[in-house]
C-alpha cells in the first residue's frame, strides 16, 4: 500500500494561525518537505512558521521548487517525495497560506496522484484575509464580488478587475506601486483602500492613505485591499 | 478602560480547522456572541463548530443578526455586547469562515470601534479554499486572477466574472444551478469545474461532471470552483 502524501497550509506567518489539524500532522510527521525558490536565496518562509511544532525526530527536506512551473524540478522533488513515502515515512509538504492558492504544492500533488499515491490537502488561513483582519478592512459583504489579482510585471492585469469588481485584492504590489496607485485613483478605488506590508511580522506597515506610499520601496509581501467608493447621493 | 472586542473566524465547519489563536480565545472567553439569522431558523452554524472548545463557564449569547444589513438589529446587538464589555467580560464574536468575508461581524465591529472599544479580529480558514483542498482543485497559479461571486437571485452577476477571470469561485449556487451550468458552458469553464456541497460535513457531495447536477436540489452551502479551459494547441 502506498503512503499518503499530505499537503498542509500553514497560514500567513503568525504560528498561532496554524490550524489544529496542521499542528497534529506536523507533530506526527517523519519528513517535512519545505519548498524554496533558489533564485531568491531567502529559504522557505513556511518552515519558519512551523519550526516549533515539529517533533524532534522529524527530518526536514528543503527542496528547490521555483515559483514558476519547472518540469525538471517538479519531477526531481516528486521522486524525492516518492522515496520517502515508499520507505513508510509520514510526509508533509508545507505551503505558506493555503496549498491551493499560488502554491508550488499543486504541481507536486498532481504528479503524486497520477502515480497512485493518496493525497490529502489541508487548507490554511490565506494572507489577504489575515491582512484584512489586521487592518480592520471589510473585504466584501452580501453580494459583492471580489477579484484577487497577483499583479504582473507591468501592472497591466489590474484594470479588468477594477472595471468589473466591487472589491479587489492586489497581491505583490511592490514593483509598480506608483502606477498601481494611479489606476486605483482613476477607477475610484483610492478612498477605501489600505496597503498592508509584512502583515503580523517585524517591519509591518499598514497605510490607508495611498498617496503617502508613492516612491516607497516595499517587500513582495505587500498587498493592497480596495473597494469601489460609492459617493453619497444625491 | 474599555474591554477589547474580539472577532474570531472559526473556519468552514471541521472543528480541526480552528486556528490555535481561535482555540485560545474561545477557551478564555466569558461571553460568546453567536449570530443567527432568525428567518431561516437554522441556529448559529459557527456555534456548532466551537462547542467543544468553550470553557465550562462561558455564557453563549445567540443574537439575531440578519445576513442583510439591518440598522436596528445591529444596534441592539452592539448594545448587548457593550454591556458585556463594560462588565469586564472577555467577549468573542464567532464567524463561520473569516470575519472579513461575508460575515455579519463587520457591521458590529465598526460600530464598536466608533464608540471607542478596541477591536481585534482573528482570521479563519475560508470555505472556498477548504472546498478546493477537499476536491483537489487548484484555484490559481502564478499570475492567474480569481473572482469570488456570491451568486445573486437571478444569477445575473456571474457573466462579468466569466469574461474577465481565469478562475472563478461561485458561492450559493443552489438557487439557479441549471442556469449557472449553462453560463459556465457558454464561457468555456465547464471542463475544469467542480461543485462541492456541504464540504467536510454529513451529506457532502463532490462532483466534477456538472451535467450530472442538473435539476438537483442542493443546500446553500454549495460552491462551484471553475477555471477557463484552454484547448491544447494545434
Amino acid at each position: 500500500m502506498k503512503g499518503t502524501f499530505y499537503g498542509v497550509g500553514v497560514g500567513p506567518g503568525d504560528p498561532e494561525l496554524l490550524t489544529l489539524k496542521a499542528v497534529r500532522l506536523l507533530g506526527a510527521a517523519d519528513a517535512i518537505i519545505a519548498p524554496y525558490s533558489k533564485k531568491k536565496g531567502t529559504g522557505c518562509a513556511a518552515l519558519a512558521i512551523v519550526r516549533d511544532r515539529l517533533s524532534p525526530g522529524a527530518e526536514v527536506y528543503e527542496l528547490p521548487i521555483p515559483r514558476a512551473y519547472d518540469e525538471e524540478k517538479v519531477e526531481a522533488a516528486s521522486q524525492a517525495i516518492i522515496e520517502l513515502l515508499d520507505s513508510g515515512k509520514l510526509t508533509v509538504f508545507i505551503s505558506r497560506g493555503d496549498p491551493m492558492l499560488y502554491s508550488k504544492y499543486m504541481h507536486i500533488a498532481r504528479r503524486l496522484e497520477e502515480r497512485g499515491y493518496p493525497v490529502e490537502t489541508v487548507p490554511g488561513v490565506v494572507s489577504f484575509t489575515a491582512a484584512a483582519c489586521r487592518a480592520g478592512f471589510p473585504l466584501a459583504d452580501e453580494e459583492e464580488s471580489i477579484t484577487i489579482v497577483p499583479v504582473d510585471d507591468e501592472a497591466s492585469n489590474i484594470e479588468a478587475a477594477l472595471r468589473k469588481s466591487e472589491s479587489v485584492v492586489l497581491l505583490k504590489v511592490h514593483k509598480n506601486l506608483d502606477r498601481i496607485i494611479d489606476l486605483l485613483e482613476q477607477h475610484g478605488f483610492h478612498k477605501q483602500a489600505v496597503l498592508i506590508s509584512r502583515c503580523g511580522m517585524s517591519g509591518e506597515l499598514i497605510e490607508s492613505d495611498l498617496e503617502k506610499l508613492r516612491g516607497q520601496k516595499l517587500t513582495y509581501l505587500s498587498t493592497i485591499l480596495a473597494k469601489k467608493h460609492i459617493p453619497a447621493g444625491p
